[in-house]
């Protein structure tokens, strides 16, 4: 058996968490009554995107991995339907925090904790003040479904992370994500831009990539942000076979066999004829390599 | 002055390099009475593209750089008509051959030589046959009309081509191209995916990016292509703002304002976010980061 259904699950998060768990565990049921076995929810979905304003109260909502309520619930959710579900959370982890992702196999056990490496910076998306950058580095897992890789929202423009676990031996890279409307310019949709890098990532890794995000207005104080969804899943040449809207909750799914997937990136050759000896610059900032 | 007009000369090739020459005389004539002040020509213009077999004759084709005719001919080109010629030759340096273009900048000058660092190998594109993996790794010129990046076919298929350029300070990034039909399979189509993954590099890399791909149906001995054009110019958000067809010469052209440019890309951040600290698998080949 090397059929997988993959599935992102696009929704909208309000104040009330218990809420929100409740509709992410409804739209995961959905989910799995349509074959699903790996299913990606948006990003801080306990909630909303609480960093549209740089708010002290709002470092308070970060919480330590264990004996976390969240992790449980979908644990225990995971265990029950047999699927595979990447859980985003704010991690509280001694004096630092984190926006972690925790992987919960189809048995229902944590395999591990990605933390975003690349934290944004900018009018709305004031994730410094929230984030210390990840530590954990570029990971792999294997499930019961597939051996994934997780990279979190603004990861997924940087074409190191989707090649780094590409390289580890990701067969799927997911995306869990909270993007919209840019506070600056009401004018400025990023959409377009957003999926088009994504879908580089795919062909250039000849991997299918999942990229879940959340949608609807939300007013922060005084920031206020309209998520556009779009959520998609791309094919290993980068097209979409599956897309949402840029409004209202979705579940979209789309199938992919993994023996298929190997033998393409095989055929392909891209992995063969990489240079690692020409890719100093990439370990710099500014482009010089330290030799 | 920081508006520049970028241009990709599609063609076919026949058998005769001064016809060849000729026709991408004319073309780049035509880009430059447009306005273009960057002109790609396609890779390995001056001949079919003779890798589809692997012949010992066709390992004749090589020839020095030094007092190379077709170089000789397009730098008197550029300097006439004040335009930026990357141009893509079979090199021949002591023993050894490469796949290689080398820039003219707007007075005429050669700037400098880039060996293609990602070689193909596979039914028609039989490319380890007739070219070492280039050794200049990847740079950057500054050209009269700005700072450019040359990656040559199989290279654009590798985002660490892409970010090594752009981390240099390419404004712009060029790649000549042959890809077409796959001999094992009239029915496989790669050209959307070929497309994705350079559209990528642009939005990744908030750079233009510019194909110039061959055109028309080659026979070989015994293997034929039929190359697919499709060259096209993206912009920094990887949409794509010019097309030509899977048919027929074209010049196609689009504009850009380097300031703006520069401007965008370090507004949306990616460059200040990246992980050097994390990106050690992208120097290996099987993904382990050798610490």
């Amino acid at each position: 058996m090397t059929q997988v259904r993959l599935a992102a699950v696009q929704m909208a998060m309000g104040d009330d968490t218990e809420s929100n768990v409740a509709t992410a565990d409804r739209l995961v049921r959905a989910a799995a009554r349509e074959g699903a076995q790996i299913i990606l929810l948006p990003e801080l979905f306990e909630g909303p995107y609480f960093c549209k304003d740089q708010l002290p109260h709002l470092l308070g909502r970060a919480r330590p991995l264990t004996g976390h309520p969240t992790l449980a619930h979908f644990s225990a959710l995971a265990a029950e339907l047999g699927v595979v579900l990447p859980i985003s959370v704010y991690e509280l982890a001694g004096q630092a925090r984190f926006n972690s992702v925790v992987v919960i196999d189809a048995d229902g056990a944590e395999l591990g904790c990605y933390r975003k490496s690349h934290i944004p910076d900018g009018p709305g998306y004031n994730e410094k003040y929230y984030f210390s950058p990840g530590d954990t580095g570029f990971t792999v897992w294997k499930t019961a479904h597939g051996t994934i890789g997780v990279g979190i929202c603004w990861d997924q423009w940087f074409p190191e992370a989707a090649r780094a676990m590409a390289l580890q031996g990701a067969e799927v890279l997911l995306y869990p994500t909270a993007i919209g409307s840019e506070p600056p310019d009401p004018q400025w949709d990023s959409s377009g831009h957003w999926r088009r890098v994504m879908q580089g990532h795919a062909g250039a890794n000849l991997v299918p990539v999942v990229a879940a995000n959340r949608v609807g207005r939300e007013v922060g104080s005084p920031t206020e942000i309209t998520f556009y969804g779009s959520s998609f899943i791309a094919d290993p040449t980068g097209a979409l076979v599956a897309t949402a809207e840029r409004e209202g909750e979705a579940v979209i799914t789309a199938d992919f066999d993994r023996a298929s997937l190997s033998a393409q990136r095989a055929t392909w050759g891209l992995f063969r004829d990489r240079r690692p000896d020409l890719y100093g610059a990439i370990t710099t900032l500014d482009g010089h390599t330290p030799r």
